[in-house]
């Protein structure tokens, strides 16, 4: 007997940017499993039920997840922004990847969701306008030279950088040694962003320079985006300055 | 007198996909700019107005929303997908920079959507679990050296790489260019994805080797999507393979 495993993003935690699929699987569900502050965002019926778990037990999660599905069970794992973007959906197919063949047999559905930066990007204009890359800043699944490389390379070639997980109690030192990076590479005009918690009541998006990208403004509900060489700041009277990345390169407009 | 101006992304083409904030927006307004395919996604009431225009006349589009919302009207201006990836929101925001000041002024409201990338992802898996870039194939708007460079730089650092615009009538050979040197810096074995119209009733997903990738398969309404060297495909019996790029490199999970 085979269940039902809905893995969905809720988006970045304004009601609004939930989709109407991810509130369709969400209903459908019996059982939840995600970390405590996005299980806290539902509003549940008495029948259906929340087991919620820390944010660093992803894989355990998975697996709880999976075996209840596989017994028959409607499952949903929630994650904030978009699952597939480092988040629950991975953590989910490595569990299945490794664990019984049963568990290949669940009706899978992942249901995407707006992912931090976009809505970041949103409120300051059009920063993703061109080509661009997203990169977890944890070393805790990598090794910190890998991180290092990748900023190298991506700021090298013109993507401009979306960078998740920047920071945390554990991990105080990775974005100020990140801008170190960028700063070798990249213009220190170069526009930063500082997204934090957006769509939400403590919602807080700012925008300076590399030169003046201070670290300390970063925490774990904050993503944050670096321009490109081309990424411009238009200022506005008495409203805050927007942010993009023009579609074109060595081109005349 | 200064209106207002949403720039809205109505996602990949699945209603259930559209947040209610975008459906908030195109409530609000009563002009709305796009291309045609797009703006016939819309349901609108006798007195909201339409202005369809061809895909190769971004800015003059944006010119033209913007115009009008600075004289007062309560304009939309509709992207697929999400409007700061590779659509309207750089469009307008370049329009903007170097229009009159008055457009300066308009109030701007970018409304975030579910970009193609993220849907195609989430109907296979999570082939972008981990750390990954996105790079539109069009050389109408940067030289052809300068995406070859990007490819080769982002698949030499490891990020999985979705491609967006990857094909048009105009350009049908850059898929192919971006797989041959794809080819000398990837495994062949890596998981390529083809992403076509996803929740939308012409929908095709599929997965192969960048081996077998065959650009023929691409069109205007595909985001094709490459592994890194870590990516997997997990199969199934009796169901479609699954593809997800661990969270983890160089470590035993």
């Amino acid at each position: 007997m085979s269940g039902r495993l809905f893995v969905v993003g809720t988006g970045p935690g304004n009601p609004e940017q939930t989709t109407p699929e991810a509130l369709a699987a969400i209903e459908a569900s019996h059982v939840f499993f995600g970390y405590g502050p996005y299980l806290d965002r539902l509003t549940l019926r008495p029948d259906q039920r929340r087991v919620a778990s820390d944010n660093r037990e992803e894989l355990a999660r998975a697996k709880d997840a999976l075996h209840t599905a596989a017994s028959g069970e409607k499952v949903c794992v929630v994650s904030g922004g978009d699952p597939g973007v480092f988040a629950m959906a991975a953590a989910v197919l490595e569990a299945l990847e490794a664990g019984p063949p049963a568990w290949r047999q669940v009706d899978l559905t992942i249901v995407p969701g707006i992912t931090a930066m976009l809505a970041v990007a949103a409120r300051v204009g059009a920063p993703l306008g061109h080509d661009f890359c997203a990169i977890s800043l944890s070393d805790n699944l990598k090794p910190w030279t890998v991180i290092e490389s990748r900023l190298r390379a991506v700021a090298g070639a013109g993507l401009v950088i979306a960078l998740y997980n920047p920071i945390s109690k554990a991990r105080p030192h990775q974005l100020g040694a990140a801008f170190a990076i960028l700063r070798e590479v990249l213009p220190w005009s170069t526009p930063v962003i500082f997204g934090r918690a957006t769509g939400r009541s403590d919602e807080a998006i700012s925008t300076m320079t590399l030169a003046e990208a201070d670290p300390t403004r970063a925490d774990m509900a904050t993503c944050v985006i670096i321009g490109s060489p081309e990424t411009r700041i238009v200022e506005r009277d008495g409203l805050p300055p927007l942010v993009y990345s023009p579609r074109s390169i060595g081109r005349t407009p």
